[in-house]
């Protein structure tokens, strides 16, 4: 197989992960590890999500993160926020963002229980959201690119639509996410070969959860592909409502652990992932979900 | 990528798996779980392994099992027993063992730690083995054929001479076996690719943990080399002292679950598989292992 030089990883455990833990996680517990993941060397960090707080109240305090963290690490990491809809992307915008993550399923039934909008809907919000954009990247997520907790498998026809769509209306970034953790190698190339083929300009970004434990399979599927762009969470965290008991998204310290035996550069200090995946782990009084967090604390 | 029609899975729960439970297992709750995975349709079973009570408490009833699996299930299943050493090889061959593993390490260190022997006094006894196999399949297990947790990164050359070694001794297969779970896809060509140059005809079988959870990129790695066996352990099960923490082989569902998903026939039954996995998580009061099984117990 073909394996990279050097691989970005963007972390998210901060949307992502801290978005699905149900107790609350107070506002300076949330800053004290996104400043331990700066310190990782991360180039891109997901802050938070600008979503209504009703629909997810542990990240009510988006606007507060964001600023705080903006203001602190000014000029060393940049930082994504997602937003749902126009007005979240006006806010996270307001607040400082230097990347928009929005997200629309490539399936039409999870794109309504997840955003209560059509797709043809959520690719118009997009639009007005690309013209808003101003000297922010805007980096559409395809959610369930690969399979539908609804509608089970997504055919990849209907992804590169939705790319197609999304490039149309101005996107600068495209991320393609495996939402529920189902999806096999075999699917990443049945997507991904027509994908580059199509767009050999683009580089596209990989979302993967570990729900089945084929991540790092799939990773290393899209590595030989020549994809270099991915997204990982410290200590596992994250998940899907729709698939309960599911590990979280690839843990990042277990990606970087595989890269760096693998000579993969990825600029990043696997000891200090490793440390702040423990501060996750005595911050949020939860278990290890990745491999290595697991190792580490059976160890201590 | 290539990926083959049909995949051949051999379960070693009830060895690797069951030696490594520190708590004693009631020889009929062991019997009771190798009827459930016979259920399933496995060709081949490791049911226990004929080593020194001393050494390992939990298998002091090899004898019993195996005579008792074999009489149940005569005909429909083949069992494997391993054998550190001659003696355990003639009481496997007595009590009707299909097949014999017998365990040497590629790293000299390891080799001595596990069996007090250097790696030519293990051939010699493998040699010894091979002699008395009667109508028994003698399989060498190539132990840390990647890494060593003693002395590190294991060279392919120093794998290369054990295989040499042990099929001049008369080995009948080839195991390949990653005993800490910590090899990497790229380890897996640097071995895979010389060896199955020089080996066209065998049939290498590899037994890897998932201790980095990088047991499935490793499988598929090897899949796209055109190996087609592998060991796997109901529910995860297994591990290795000297890697704490670890989880411990590639659970069987999981791997099933992956293949069956990318259309590769194993001839097992996927379901119940999983009741087997539930089976092994009531009767020992663990929580499970792999990812499949721990989807399950959430879900149940």
């Amino acid at each position: 197989m073909k394996f990279p030089e050097k691989v970005e990883i963007i972390e998210v455990c901060p949307r992502d992960g801290f978005q699905n833990i149900k107790i609350p996680i107070p506002t300076e517990v949330k800053i004290s590890i996104i400043d331990q993941l700066v310190d990782c060397g991360f180039e891109w960090i997901e802050a938070t999500s600008f979503v209504h707080p009703k629909a997810i109240p542990q990240l009510a305090d988006a606007a507060e993160v964001l600023q705080s963290v903006k203001q602190k690490h000014a000029g060393k990491v940049r930082f994504i926020a997602l937003a749902p809809n126009l007005y979240g992307a006006q806010r996270a915008i307001e607040c400082g963002a230097d990347a928009i993550t929005f997200v629309v399923s490539a399936s039409e039934r999870h794109n309504m229980e997840n955003t209560r909008q059509t797709i043809e809907q959520s690719i118009t919000a997009f639009t007005e959201v690309c013209k808003i954009k101003s000297n922010c990247k805007v980096r559409l997520a395809v959610a369930t690119a690969f399979d539908c907790p609804f509608a089970g498998p997504v055919q990849p026809e209907q992804v590169m639509k939705l790319v197609a769509a999304g490039l149309t209306a101005g996107a600068d970034e495209i991320l393609l996410a495996d939402t529920i953790g189902t999806a096999t190698p075999l699917q990443m190339e049945a997507l991904l070969i027509p994908l580059l083929e199509k767009y050999p300009q683009l580089s596209f970004i990989l979302h993967i959860h570990d729900t089945q434990g084929m991540g790092l399979a799939n990773i290393v599927t899209a590595l030989n592909l020549g994809l270099t762009r991915f997204e990982t969470a410290a200590f596992g965290l994250g998940g899907c409502p729709f698939a309960p008991g599911a590990a979280g998204n690839i843990a990042t310290e277990d990606l970087v652990n595989m890269l760096h035996k693998m000579n993969i550069a990825t600029g990043l200090d696997y000891g200090k992932i490793l440390s702040a995946a423990r501060s996750i782990e005595e911050s949020l009084q939860i278990s290890p979900l990745g491999h290595m967090a697991r190792i580490a604390a059976c160890r201590a």
